[in-house]
């Protein structure tokens, strides 16, 4: 049988902040990506979203960001690899004491924000993040883009690695992302991002911006929750995907 | 062999700011207090401070503290069981990721500042700080004053815990500190103070500030580092500490 | 004509995070307290917030809170009578940037949630806000509860005040307020708190929760916008009392 | 008679972290550079400072950072116009607080760290300093390298600007600095820092790195005072300047 993992970000709230619908959220993915209290969360948002996830079986992974609240970790930080490794270290152990509790294993790391993105081409980033993984816990997958440094940086070190897809991106013939802003860069209709999403998993194919189909290898889709329409799309995906005989799986029962 | 344990804070560093002289101090005690990104330290100073340890072969505590950078986690703060908890695993999980790097385990927890200060009489904050260390990890020692109620939180939970003294303080009848600022709080000649710590390993008895004598039972002395002359006091109590035969060995090794 | 100024809180969202609905609640008020960025608030926020004030009309006063976002400046923290005034004096000279650019004075200023609590019955740090006033811009009116010691304060100095009295909560014989969570202290009713309020103004009095009337002086009345139906209350409140004769005013203008 | 501006960083302690050595350096500077919270600073530390340059007569400019307490201003970060403008504000509001308190008026403001080294290329940052300065005070003088963006944005908006330069610096024909890492662009020599100071003031040529003799408009000396050594040379650069007979006075007096 064909499985696909769905992932997602939750643990987005900050203090009094209230963000996102994370409780509806996981009832349709099958990993969240959980922020760690840089860019956003705090522990008593940690806690309880482990608490959460640990009830409805949903696998934890590690949402690491730039620290900046004030800037949601979406601006663009230049920092050292000692710094890049070690804020990601940090971050990730103080996940790990929340699901440690629950007795659950921390199951991927994905940056968070203008980190992951600029880890997509920055090979020092790139480097300090896997290198971060390997020296906490080796086993934990790194997601991120196919093809993209983080992925290969993974693959250099021996460790697993998760490539992520999205259905409401278009992409060029390079497996890149078009940048948001040039016409077609996103896919608005929910039904044809989620033929797309199907054609990538059943055929590993997918029509890039220029018209051209290229080979894409796909592990985990990310889908948005920070609204209530955002979730009904996630919901209808996820029933179209199991319509066609897809099992939404965590990437460690892959 | 009698032995003690020997503890100093340090990882006090953040970002461009250096405090203490850690790099001295580790030669002479056994055990330290290593500061977790609240109220001092920050990812790039534990991940030092961790492995400038680990050369030392110093047992590493983790020194959580008050999300009060501005005040040194020195003032006090009113927070929830659930605050207080979640912030106590938050700080022990991010420093477990650098500690693990190196393959080794924490040996202990002692709250910081006013959040060990306030938890010594406030059995909500005690049982906060034991609970958060029972979720994490159980085998961590708690660290605390003698009868306090961090430690009695701790027995009742069967958390290992090391009663702490102070070589610079007196004690009141009852075995707390008198407090800073009373005549005859600080005991100000090194001398004495040497003496004092002696009595208490051998004899576990300590002259309360009353002229009484009263009983002490002590697992670790707490010692200041963050002077030259502060070390050359340290460096003189350890060897009169091994010239009376008692072992400086950190709170595993017991 | 009678006059009385309605205040509410705004400016409260951060970074990302929006919280509460300013856009429609300064329609209905006649001034705003505005988070100067410890508690709440970032420069972004209040550049858009003064402005919008501005344009709509309305006094601007400070909302000056302890520098404790996690906890929305609602935690007690210790502060010495310096750290108070700085930090009072800090947050009063930022928000100055923005209403000065727009060639606006700051009306008043308000201690937010802990800082104000805490400041009612210690007399340290009453006496740390006026004189931060004091010492920034003497012409600013210090806002609190009737008799308390931040009014007594300000009196002392010779610093402007307004008694700001509550819709929603009932009264104690000596014109303090019911702590929340006694039976009786909130009052739920819409239509009775508008009431109270009316008689506050025409007569100076309110009856409280033991049932005995008491003399109660108002120049301010605080509303709370931060859910729709809080906006439904306010507007409502506005139209009796200007149904009344009371003409809704700022500070400044009485 | 001809005069020059020194003008040093300070106040850059924050709670119990200590830096520099603010109280001897002011006494052989005209101006100040005070940072304001950011990236080094808080309210107390901004007080104190204030008063202790108040008292020698030494004038105060604003020294804004990014919001990076953990990397001391010194990492790029990549903010939007309005970002970067509002920070700017801010920052030189809560400033203004601390000297209008003791009578004093900010007369100059330069960007910090990365802020001001960012700003001196690109056109964005560089409006967003001269705007804030524009819309918060346009008599406070903006200073940054001859030459750069930020200069160029103050004449083009009318405000004052001054051309600052540095004496322990190499310059490129263009008049921008010899970037640190590149052999020759640190003058090691403190007599010949001075003497090339001295004809940069007397003659407005300094010989760049090329070994061609370059104009240069200079209105002001950044010195560093961070160890007992750097001031030490400070000292010795003032009695060289004055023995040259120029004056050394701050922007205000030119």
């Amino acid at each position: 049988m064909m499985k696909i993992d769905l992932n997602s970000d939750i643990g987005e709230s900050f203090g009094d902040y209230r963000l996102g619908c994370d409780a509806e959220l996981i009832q349709y993915v099958s990993s969240v990506n959980l922020a760690c209290g840089f860019h956003a969360g705090d522990p008593m948002v940690m806690e309880k979203s482990v608490r959460m996830c640990a009830e409805a079986g949903v696998a934890i992974g590690a949402h690491p960001g730039f620290p900046d609240l004030m800037g949601f970790g979406r601006r663009q930080m230049k920092l050292s690899f000692e710094e890049a490794k070690t804020y990601i270290k940090y971050q990730l152990g103080a996940l790990t004491a929340f699901t440690s509790s629950c007795g659950l294993k921390i199951q991927h790391l994905k940056a968070h924000g203008a980190f992951g993105n600029m880890a997509l081409k920055d090979e020092t980033l790139a480097r300090a993040i896997c290198t971060a993984v390997a020296e906490v816990d080796p086993t934990i997958i790194v997601m991120s883009l196919p093809g993209c440094c983080v992925v290969k940086e993974a693959q250099k070190m021996g460790l697993r690695f998760a490539n992520e897809v999205f259905a409401d991106r278009a992409y060029n013939e390079d497996c890149t992302l078009v940048a948001r802003g040039t016409p077609g860069a996103m896919i608005e209709d929910p039904d044809l991002a989620t033929e797309r999403v199907i054609r990538m998993i059943k055929e590993k194919k997918v029509t890039a911006i220029t018209g051209k189909d290229i080979d894409i290898d796909c592990h985990t889709v990310c889908v948005h929750g920070d609204t209530p329409s955002a979730i009904e799309i996630v919901k209808k995906m996820r029933a179209a995907l199991e319509a066609e005989g897809i099992e939404i799986a965590n990437l460690s029962d892959r």
